[in-house]
């Protein structure tokens, strides 16, 4: 069976602030500028998770994109919709949540789960505005 | 000179909670449910401003939408964008920032600033996201 | 209180076809083309809900937009959504599914439900395409 | 019947130039800046057109709207799409092509052929990017 | 001359129904679900075809897009433009139509007529909705 | 640290004409049709610049975003917005504006701004109108 990409799209609000703990302010300040005000901003976050497989000849799919769903929903969307990035979310505790880390961070959540005889993780990509955004492969 | 409706959309991002603070937490809780998490959450706002008034036969403009666009930078977004709304701008201190709120503050504040002699706001429309908005077109 | 209006966006998706029982197979065919292929064709629609009325000063809401996306799952997305409207949808059974059928359709369901004694519903919009809506603001 | 508002939207690309020929050029500058270029610029223009009316009770329709399409691509599009507004469209040679003079013209143009007994033009809105447009409601 | 990957986006809208009629009801709705309604249910497709190529010195084009998107049109549009997917395609007529059986089968349709001295086709990607797509390369 | 893709989109509005001069009009109007208009047509051109490398650990970034808008604007935005493409940019002057040479020039201008021990610019996708769109990535 050929291989085909499947993607599904999930949407989150949040605030953060980017801020280097270990910096001065003045190093944040010079680093992140407006994104460094330090009671946070936010956005409507758009995640956009890809796998890579074959069609099951059962049912004409590489993975159910229901499925798909419910794992973002379990595994990200709960514990980072309508939070602070920065100080409600425990596996974004000691990173800098740029769309980059945010991005690293839920491909390294979700690839575990996607390990099937026929399908596997391919990418993950995070909006933060309509006009940028972070895409992870993965380490290969 | 006929009349026109014309609009200029402009965007920000920012952090805010819903909160009546004359309210117990419970109170609040039940309310606002996630959008009353004490960290904050966020959103990547649109303004969409709406004036209307003949054309000036000068130029084919109800009104310069670059100066409308100017007047929303500095008049709201210089003081919104990358803020949280509840703890970082003077004009929406005493209130809950809903969007709601965030219209009628808004065209409150626009409102004095284009009082023309061809022209008028009529209308401020805020998003929270694709899904949601709210328009208040003064207290006419 | 001031006047503001309030919108939520709910989308589903189903199959329709243009047809009117009473009328011969040519005519049908004449008044609604491709639209009237007998095996039914679809779309993903989209539905805009307005309520207008005065903030609650203990809220700053209109209304729960939560509230008021629930109340359109309820009464409308559970009977619509992945159906198709002419055979499977009761409160369809006798109109041929316009858009804007479907727009007054859906505004006489959800009118009862929202008459407050702040708010009312203002309109109901119906996209069949990105191209294509209409709009039903009651018989005022 | 209850009175119904359908929409279509249609889409060209054009080159114009904001310009009024009867002031220097200093003044030209002045007023319209970078959209003064004498080369001109352009725009992947948006047009929305509504009709409102009561459902003709055969079709569930105000106005079908495949004719109504039909009808701005041989009265507007046909004669603007892929043009110079400035200089190739007979209809615009006497006014600078801002937004707000596209919106009143097309109107004019379009409003003849939309005198039915159960309908008639509503609006035409000219969107020039995603966050500008103009909205012409006729001179009720 | 370098390589440039260049697209054309065409839509159409189609009922469809999942269902793998070599299984039992109960075992197509634990599959399908939702997307298994007997009458059907429907979305307005959009289908986005890459090419790849070296730039044609005359045309400074990889493949002149008005000729992708006509042969879109009379291979693929004019066959499930407004039609049911499952009931009134020949050529999907053995497969269960997901997204991911749908860009197999547009790639195989298309690629034949893509075969180019400078230019082959390199993608299909056909999205459902909005938020799923499916992507397919070809067998490379 | 892994490699990850960010992307920033800009936006330009700008005249264009397709146009071969070594080749006779009739020529012209055979290979480009409708985009051969002698006074030009217009597009709002979107641009997505696509820069990877491993993110910097004091920051979380591939780079900064930020500079990668003002790079834009600087060697880009600045010279091709409200401008006519074919008359109007030095570093055009001797190519046919198609999609596919406005990505290939970019990406040139580009890159040399963009190689740092950690990153380097991956690809330019240059959208003509929201359904059309050319994507290079560099001659490797």
């Amino acid at each position: 069976m050929p291989d085909v990409f499947v993607t599904r799209q999930v949407h989150f609000s949040a605030a953060h602030r980017l801020y280097n703990p270990t910096l001065s302010d003045e190093e944040n300040d010079r680093l992140f500028g407006l994104c460094n005000n330090p009671n946070g901003h936010g956005h409507n976050y758009v995640i956009e998770v890809t796998v890579v497989g074959s069609l099951d000849p059962l049912t004409g799919y590489v993975i159910d994109l229901k499925e798909l769903k419910d794992l973002c929903e379990v595994e990200i969307l709960s514990k980072v919709d309508h939070k602070h990035l920065n100080l409600d979310v425990p596996f974004l505790r000691d990173i800098n949540p740029t769309a980059e880390n945010l991005a690293v961070r839920f491909f390294e959540i979700l690839e575990p789960h996607l390990q099937r005889p026929n399908a596997r993780l391919h990418a993950v990509k995070v909006w933060e505005t309509d006009r940028n955004h972070a895409e992870y492969r993965g380490d290969r």
